[in-house]
Protein backbone atom coordinates (compact mmCIF):
# COMPACT_ATOMS: atom_id res chain seq x y z
CA UNK A 1 0.00 0.00 0.00
CA UNK A 2 1.59 3.46 -0.66
CA UNK A 3 -0.92 5.21 -0.54
CA UNK A 4 0.42 7.63 2.85
CA UNK A 5 -3.05 7.82 3.90
CA UNK A 6 -4.14 4.59 3.80
CA UNK A 7 -0.89 3.51 4.75
CA UNK A 8 -1.39 5.75 8.21
CA UNK A 9 -5.14 4.19 9.02
CA UNK A 10 -3.55 0.85 8.56
CA UNK A 11 -1.10 1.43 11.23
CA UNK A 12 -2.57 3.94 13.51
CA UNK A 13 -2.42 2.94 16.73
CA UNK A 14 -3.67 4.50 20.40
CA UNK A 15 -0.73 6.02 22.48
CA UNK A 16 -1.03 5.35 26.16
CA UNK A 17 2.34 6.42 27.27
CA UNK A 18 3.17 10.31 26.28
CA UNK A 19 6.83 11.82 27.18
CA UNK A 20 6.05 14.91 29.95
CA UNK A 21 8.50 17.39 28.81
CA UNK A 22 6.92 17.51 25.20
CA UNK A 23 4.32 21.01 24.88
CA UNK A 24 1.85 22.17 21.88
CA UNK A 25 1.54 26.34 21.75
CA UNK A 26 -1.96 27.13 21.53
CA UNK A 27 -1.53 27.81 17.38
CA UNK A 28 -0.60 24.13 17.11
CA UNK A 29 -3.84 23.27 19.44
CA UNK A 30 -5.74 25.88 17.01
CA UNK A 31 -4.74 23.87 14.20
CA UNK A 32 -5.71 20.56 15.33
CA UNK A 33 -9.10 21.68 16.03
CA UNK A 34 -9.44 23.53 12.92
CA UNK A 35 -8.84 20.47 11.11
CA UNK A 36 -11.56 18.87 13.33
CA UNK A 37 -14.12 20.92 12.55
CA UNK A 38 -13.68 20.17 8.59
CA UNK A 39 -15.41 16.59 9.89
CA UNK A 40 -18.69 16.15 8.49
CA UNK A 41 -22.30 16.93 10.76
CA UNK A 42 -26.05 16.19 9.93
CA UNK A 43 -27.45 19.33 8.37
CA UNK A 44 -23.57 21.02 8.97
CA UNK A 45 -25.52 21.68 12.59
CA UNK A 46 -21.31 22.14 13.91
CA UNK A 47 -23.00 20.76 17.68
CA UNK A 48 -19.62 20.58 19.33
CA UNK A 49 -17.03 22.01 21.16
CA UNK A 50 -13.23 21.55 21.54
CA UNK A 51 -12.26 22.44 25.49
CA UNK A 52 -8.15 22.35 25.40
CA UNK A 53 -6.87 21.18 28.58
CA UNK A 54 -3.30 22.45 28.44
CA UNK A 55 -2.24 24.09 31.90
CA UNK A 56 -0.86 22.06 34.72
CA UNK A 57 -3.04 23.27 37.27
CA UNK A 58 -6.53 21.89 34.67
CA UNK A 59 -4.90 19.16 33.63
CA UNK A 60 -4.88 18.07 37.55
CA UNK A 61 -7.94 19.34 37.63
CA UNK A 62 -9.29 17.26 34.59
CA UNK A 63 -7.31 13.64 35.86
CA UNK A 64 -9.10 13.97 39.63
CA UNK A 65 -12.46 13.40 37.80
CA UNK A 66 -11.13 10.94 35.10
CA UNK A 67 -10.09 7.87 36.99
CA UNK A 68 -6.34 9.73 38.11
CA UNK A 69 -5.48 8.93 34.24
CA UNK A 70 -1.45 9.67 34.22
CA UNK A 71 -1.62 10.52 30.31
CA UNK A 72 -3.89 13.36 31.46
CA UNK A 73 -1.37 15.21 33.05
CA UNK A 74 1.82 13.62 30.70
CA UNK A 75 0.21 14.61 27.05
CA UNK A 76 0.89 18.18 25.75
CA UNK A 77 -3.21 18.50 25.82
CA UNK A 78 -6.48 16.65 26.48
CA UNK A 79 -9.34 17.63 24.53
CA UNK A 80 -12.41 17.59 26.34
CA UNK A 81 -14.80 16.85 23.19
CA UNK A 82 -18.15 18.60 24.25
CA UNK A 83 -21.04 17.38 22.08
CA UNK A 84 -24.39 19.48 21.96
CA UNK A 85 -27.90 18.24 21.79
CA UNK A 86 -29.29 18.71 18.42
CA UNK A 87 -31.92 21.71 18.01
CA UNK A 88 -33.04 22.60 14.81
CA UNK A 89 -33.46 26.25 16.06
CA UNK A 90 -29.66 26.16 15.73
CA UNK A 91 -29.01 25.75 12.45
CA UNK A 92 -30.68 29.04 10.16
CA UNK A 93 -27.21 30.15 11.81
CA UNK A 94 -25.50 27.36 10.24
CA UNK A 95 -26.44 27.30 7.06
CA UNK A 96 -26.33 31.20 6.65
CA UNK A 97 -22.68 31.41 5.30
CA UNK A 98 -24.01 28.50 2.71
CA UNK A 99 -26.50 30.83 1.55
CA UNK A 100 -24.37 33.49 1.25
CA UNK A 101 -21.35 31.91 -0.53
CA UNK A 102 -23.77 31.10 -2.90
CA UNK A 103 -23.73 27.68 -2.51
CA UNK A 104 -27.17 26.85 -0.89
CA UNK A 105 -30.57 28.40 -2.33
CA UNK A 106 -32.02 30.47 0.44
CA UNK A 107 -35.46 28.67 0.42
CA UNK A 108 -33.57 25.03 0.30
CA UNK A 109 -33.09 26.46 4.37
CA UNK A 110 -36.64 25.45 5.51
CA UNK A 111 -36.40 21.87 4.09
CA UNK A 112 -33.41 21.10 5.96
CA UNK A 113 -34.90 22.89 9.25
CA UNK A 114 -37.94 20.89 9.15
CA UNK A 115 -36.16 17.66 8.56
CA UNK A 116 -34.33 18.42 11.48
CA UNK A 117 -37.05 19.20 13.56
CA UNK A 118 -38.86 16.24 12.38
CA UNK A 119 -35.95 14.15 13.61
CA UNK A 120 -35.05 15.82 17.04
CA UNK A 121 -37.82 17.72 17.78
CA UNK A 122 -39.38 15.81 21.55
CA UNK A 123 -36.44 13.07 20.76
CA UNK A 124 -33.92 13.24 23.59
CA UNK A 125 -32.11 10.05 22.87
CA UNK A 126 -31.93 11.54 18.67
CA UNK A 127 -30.85 14.86 20.14
CA UNK A 128 -28.44 12.63 22.23
CA UNK A 129 -27.19 10.30 19.62
CA UNK A 130 -26.74 13.34 17.39
CA UNK A 131 -24.20 15.01 20.10
CA UNK A 132 -22.30 11.72 20.33
CA UNK A 133 -22.34 11.26 16.49
CA UNK A 134 -20.93 15.25 15.78
CA UNK A 135 -18.44 14.89 18.94
CA UNK A 136 -16.68 10.82 17.47
CA UNK A 137 -16.87 12.48 13.94
CA UNK A 138 -14.59 15.29 14.67
CA UNK A 139 -12.72 13.18 17.12
CA UNK A 140 -11.38 10.73 15.05
CA UNK A 141 -11.09 13.75 12.43
CA UNK A 142 -8.35 15.06 14.76
CA UNK A 143 -6.86 11.98 15.72
CA UNK A 144 -5.71 11.64 12.15
CA UNK A 145 -4.42 15.41 12.62
CA UNK A 146 -2.42 14.48 15.16
CA UNK A 147 -1.13 11.52 13.41
CA UNK A 148 -0.13 13.28 10.30
CA UNK A 149 1.53 15.98 12.60
CA UNK A 150 3.99 13.00 13.94
CA UNK A 151 1.99 13.18 16.97
CA UNK A 152 0.19 10.06 19.37
CA UNK A 153 -3.63 10.42 20.35
CA UNK A 154 -5.46 8.24 23.18
CA UNK A 155 -9.35 8.63 23.28
CA UNK A 156 -10.32 8.06 26.91
CA UNK A 157 -13.96 7.40 28.61
CA UNK A 158 -12.99 6.86 31.98
CA UNK A 159 -13.93 9.78 33.77
CA UNK A 160 -17.18 11.36 36.23
CA UNK A 161 -19.65 13.25 32.96
CA UNK A 162 -21.20 15.13 35.90
CA UNK A 163 -17.68 16.54 37.28
CA UNK A 164 -16.25 16.82 34.02
CA UNK A 165 -19.27 19.07 33.13
CA UNK A 166 -18.99 20.93 36.73
CA UNK A 167 -15.67 21.68 36.79
CA UNK A 168 -15.50 22.74 32.85
CA UNK A 169 -19.15 24.63 33.08
CA UNK A 170 -20.89 22.72 30.08
CA UNK A 171 -24.18 24.33 29.43
CA UNK A 172 -27.30 22.04 30.09
CA UNK A 173 -27.54 21.03 26.88
CA UNK A 174 -23.82 20.01 26.78
CA UNK A 175 -22.87 16.40 26.57
CA UNK A 176 -18.75 15.54 27.46
CA UNK A 177 -18.54 12.75 24.86
CA UNK A 178 -14.65 12.15 24.89
CA UNK A 179 -11.43 12.82 26.17
CA UNK A 180 -8.51 13.08 24.20
CA UNK A 181 -5.22 13.84 25.14
CA UNK A 182 -2.45 14.14 22.42
CA UNK A 183 1.09 14.67 22.67
CA UNK A 184 4.56 12.99 22.39
CA UNK A 185 4.52 9.32 22.24
CA UNK A 186 7.41 7.36 24.36
CA UNK A 187 9.24 4.43 22.35
CA UNK A 188 7.51 1.81 25.34
CA UNK A 189 3.57 2.15 24.27
CA UNK A 190 1.95 -0.72 22.82
CA UNK A 191 1.79 -2.04 19.00
CA UNK A 192 -1.42 -1.66 17.67
CA UNK A 193 -3.96 -4.21 19.11
CA UNK A 194 -5.38 -7.22 16.54
CA UNK A 195 -9.07 -6.74 15.06
CA UNK A 196 -11.57 -8.83 14.77
CA UNK A 197 -11.79 -10.94 11.64
CA UNK A 198 -13.63 -9.06 8.63
CA UNK A 199 -16.10 -11.82 8.71
CA UNK A 200 -16.86 -11.44 11.97
CA UNK A 201 -18.27 -7.56 11.00
CA UNK A 202 -19.10 -7.39 7.89
CA UNK A 203 -22.37 -8.42 5.87
CA UNK A 204 -23.22 -8.07 1.91
CA UNK A 205 -26.33 -7.14 0.96
CA UNK B 1 0.36 22.81 3.87
CA UNK B 2 2.23 20.13 2.09
CA UNK B 3 1.51 16.74 3.84
CA UNK B 4 -1.59 14.76 1.91
CA UNK B 5 -3.33 13.40 5.17
CA UNK B 6 -3.98 17.72 6.33
CA UNK B 7 -4.67 18.12 3.20
CA UNK B 8 -6.97 15.56 2.56
CA UNK B 9 -8.52 16.27 5.63
CA UNK B 10 -8.97 20.07 5.04
CA UNK B 11 -10.46 19.80 1.63
CA UNK B 12 -12.88 16.80 2.14
CA UNK B 13 -16.34 17.59 1.08
CA UNK B 14 -19.90 15.57 1.51
CA UNK B 15 -20.81 14.15 -2.11
CA UNK B 16 -24.55 14.42 -2.37
CA UNK B 17 -24.11 13.56 -6.04
CA UNK B 18 -23.24 10.04 -7.36
CA UNK B 19 -22.41 8.61 -10.63
CA UNK B 20 -25.09 5.60 -11.02
CA UNK B 21 -22.37 3.82 -13.49
CA UNK B 22 -19.32 3.41 -10.92
CA UNK B 23 -19.68 0.19 -9.18
CA UNK B 24 -17.13 -1.42 -6.48
CA UNK B 25 -16.41 -5.32 -6.44
CA UNK B 26 -16.63 -6.84 -2.95
CA UNK B 27 -12.95 -6.56 -2.56
CA UNK B 28 -12.61 -3.33 -2.64
CA UNK B 29 -15.60 -3.09 -0.22
CA UNK B 30 -13.89 -5.39 1.86
CA UNK B 31 -10.97 -3.29 1.89
CA UNK B 32 -13.02 -0.03 2.66
CA UNK B 33 -14.37 -1.92 5.91
CA UNK B 34 -10.88 -3.36 7.04
CA UNK B 35 -9.59 0.02 7.08
CA UNK B 36 -12.57 1.10 8.97
CA UNK B 37 -11.89 -1.61 11.57
CA UNK B 38 -8.67 0.39 12.32
CA UNK B 39 -10.45 2.61 14.09
CA UNK B 40 -10.08 2.89 18.00
CA UNK B 41 -13.13 1.61 19.76
CA UNK B 42 -12.90 1.56 23.61
CA UNK B 43 -11.23 -1.51 25.36
CA UNK B 44 -10.98 -2.62 21.82
CA UNK B 45 -14.65 -3.38 22.33
CA UNK B 46 -15.11 -3.45 18.48
CA UNK B 47 -19.10 -3.34 18.87
CA UNK B 48 -19.59 -2.36 15.50
CA UNK B 49 -20.84 -4.28 11.95
CA UNK B 50 -20.87 -3.26 8.44
CA UNK B 51 -23.69 -4.57 6.04
CA UNK B 52 -22.92 -3.80 2.53
CA UNK B 53 -25.72 -2.77 0.30
CA UNK B 54 -24.62 -3.22 -3.42
CA UNK B 55 -27.02 -5.10 -4.88
CA UNK B 56 -30.07 -3.15 -7.05
CA UNK B 57 -32.94 -4.49 -5.26
CA UNK B 58 -31.69 -4.18 -1.36
CA UNK B 59 -30.37 -0.62 -2.70
CA UNK B 60 -33.71 -0.26 -3.44
CA UNK B 61 -35.10 -1.49 -0.26
CA UNK B 62 -32.91 0.66 2.11
CA UNK B 63 -33.87 3.41 -0.05
CA UNK B 64 -37.48 2.93 0.55
CA UNK B 65 -36.88 3.21 4.12
CA UNK B 66 -34.60 5.81 4.11
CA UNK B 67 -36.71 9.13 2.71
CA UNK B 68 -36.10 7.75 -0.85
CA UNK B 69 -33.24 9.07 -1.09
CA UNK B 70 -31.35 8.76 -4.79
CA UNK B 71 -27.68 8.32 -3.26
CA UNK B 72 -28.77 5.45 -1.83
CA UNK B 73 -29.37 4.03 -5.39
CA UNK B 74 -27.24 6.10 -7.46
CA UNK B 75 -24.03 5.55 -5.17
CA UNK B 76 -21.85 2.26 -5.53
CA UNK B 77 -22.49 0.99 -1.84
CA UNK B 78 -24.48 2.28 0.96
CA UNK B 79 -22.97 0.88 4.81
CA UNK B 80 -25.61 0.23 7.37
CA UNK B 81 -23.11 1.34 10.07
CA UNK B 82 -24.44 -0.37 13.20
CA UNK B 83 -23.06 0.14 16.69
CA UNK B 84 -23.75 -2.42 19.16
CA UNK B 85 -25.30 -2.12 23.16
CA UNK B 86 -21.60 -1.89 24.77
CA UNK B 87 -21.74 -5.31 26.83
CA UNK B 88 -18.49 -5.91 29.14
CA UNK B 89 -19.29 -9.88 28.48
CA UNK B 90 -17.44 -9.58 24.89
CA UNK B 91 -14.35 -8.77 26.40
CA UNK B 92 -12.46 -11.15 26.75
CA UNK B 93 -13.36 -12.66 23.12
CA UNK B 94 -11.62 -9.15 21.84
CA UNK B 95 -8.91 -9.12 24.37
CA UNK B 96 -7.37 -12.95 23.64
CA UNK B 97 -5.11 -11.94 20.48
CA UNK B 98 -3.96 -9.39 22.56
CA UNK B 99 -2.38 -12.01 25.46
CA UNK B 100 -1.97 -14.17 22.75
CA UNK B 101 0.13 -11.91 20.89
CA UNK B 102 1.91 -11.48 24.32
CA UNK B 103 0.72 -7.95 23.81
CA UNK B 104 -1.01 -7.61 26.83
CA UNK B 105 -0.49 -9.70 30.18
CA UNK B 106 -3.35 -11.99 30.92
CA UNK B 107 -3.69 -10.79 34.80
CA UNK B 108 -4.93 -7.30 33.26
CA UNK B 109 -8.06 -9.00 31.21
CA UNK B 110 -9.80 -9.25 34.57
CA UNK B 111 -9.57 -5.40 35.17
CA UNK B 112 -10.23 -3.93 31.79
CA UNK B 113 -13.40 -5.99 32.30
CA UNK B 114 -14.12 -5.10 35.67
CA UNK B 115 -13.53 -1.51 34.54
CA UNK B 116 -16.20 -2.09 31.45
CA UNK B 117 -18.37 -3.48 33.92
CA UNK B 118 -18.21 -0.65 35.98
CA UNK B 119 -19.03 1.78 32.76
CA UNK B 120 -22.06 -0.08 31.37
CA UNK B 121 -23.64 -2.52 33.30
CA UNK B 122 -27.67 -1.36 34.22
CA UNK B 123 -26.57 1.72 32.29
CA UNK B 124 -28.40 1.70 29.13
CA UNK B 125 -27.72 5.03 27.69
CA UNK B 126 -24.14 4.52 28.63
CA UNK B 127 -24.55 1.24 26.09
CA UNK B 128 -26.05 2.94 23.90
CA UNK B 129 -23.34 5.95 23.96
CA UNK B 130 -20.77 3.24 23.23
CA UNK B 131 -22.38 1.96 20.41
CA UNK B 132 -22.70 5.24 18.38
CA UNK B 133 -19.50 5.94 19.36
CA UNK B 134 -17.80 2.81 17.80
CA UNK B 135 -19.94 2.68 14.92
CA UNK B 136 -18.51 6.65 13.90
CA UNK B 137 -15.01 6.13 14.88
CA UNK B 138 -15.86 3.77 12.43
CA UNK B 139 -17.37 5.50 9.87
CA UNK B 140 -15.15 8.03 9.73
CA UNK B 141 -12.11 6.25 9.11
CA UNK B 142 -14.22 4.46 6.22
CA UNK B 143 -14.90 8.07 4.91
CA UNK B 144 -11.19 9.00 4.62
CA UNK B 145 -10.37 6.04 3.25
CA UNK B 146 -12.69 6.36 0.66
CA UNK B 147 -11.35 9.50 -0.42
CA UNK B 148 -7.81 8.14 -0.55
CA UNK B 149 -8.85 6.01 -3.16
CA UNK B 150 -10.36 9.12 -4.64
CA UNK B 151 -13.94 8.11 -3.67
CA UNK B 152 -16.68 10.08 -2.54
CA UNK B 153 -19.07 9.95 0.75
CA UNK B 154 -22.38 10.69 2.19
CA UNK B 155 -22.84 9.89 5.63
CA UNK B 156 -26.84 10.10 6.20
CA UNK B 157 -29.39 10.08 9.57
CA UNK B 158 -32.54 10.39 7.47
CA UNK B 159 -33.94 6.78 7.77
CA UNK B 160 -36.75 4.68 9.89
CA UNK B 161 -34.23 3.44 12.41
CA UNK B 162 -36.71 0.25 13.29
CA UNK B 163 -37.93 -0.16 9.60
CA UNK B 164 -33.77 -0.85 8.79
CA UNK B 165 -33.27 -2.45 11.52
CA UNK B 166 -36.12 -5.16 10.46
CA UNK B 167 -35.28 -4.83 7.12
CA UNK B 168 -31.74 -5.68 7.87
CA UNK B 169 -32.44 -7.97 10.38
CA UNK B 170 -30.44 -6.47 13.10
CA UNK B 171 -30.37 -7.70 16.33
CA UNK B 172 -32.19 -6.18 19.68
CA UNK B 173 -28.44 -5.28 20.84
CA UNK B 174 -27.69 -3.64 18.00
CA UNK B 175 -27.99 0.24 17.04
CA UNK B 176 -28.43 1.71 13.07
CA UNK B 177 -26.23 4.60 13.45
CA UNK B 178 -25.48 6.02 10.52
CA UNK B 179 -25.62 4.97 5.90
CA UNK B 180 -22.82 6.06 4.62
CA UNK B 181 -22.90 6.34 0.54
CA UNK B 182 -19.77 5.49 -1.12
CA UNK B 183 -18.81 5.81 -4.72
CA UNK B 184 -17.69 8.05 -7.83
CA UNK B 185 -19.09 11.87 -7.16
CA UNK B 186 -20.27 13.83 -10.25
CA UNK B 187 -18.92 17.22 -11.17
CA UNK B 188 -21.88 18.93 -9.88
CA UNK B 189 -21.73 18.49 -6.53
CA UNK B 190 -21.42 21.03 -3.77
CA UNK B 191 -18.22 22.63 -2.74
CA UNK B 192 -17.11 22.44 0.80
CA UNK B 193 -19.48 23.75 3.48
CA UNK B 194 -18.22 27.11 5.84
CA UNK B 195 -17.23 25.80 9.08
CA UNK B 196 -18.26 28.34 12.55
CA UNK B 197 -15.37 30.49 13.12
CA UNK B 198 -12.82 28.71 15.65
CA UNK B 199 -13.69 31.11 18.16
CA UNK B 200 -16.79 29.73 18.49
CA UNK B 201 -15.78 26.30 19.45
CA UNK B 202 -12.67 26.09 20.96
CA UNK B 203 -11.53 27.13 24.42
CA UNK B 204 -8.21 26.83 26.54
CA UNK B 205 -8.15 26.05 30.18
Amino acid sequence: MNNPILTAIDERRTTNLFDPSYALDDAQISELVRLATKAPTSFNLQNWRFIAVRSPERKAELRAVAWDQVKITDSAVTFIVVGQMADHRTLADRLAPLVAAGIMPAPMVGGWEGAAASLYDDQPWRQRDEAVRSAIFGATTLIYAAQAMGLGSAPMIGFDPEAVARHFELAETEIPVLLLSVGRPTSENWPQKPRRPLVQVLDFA
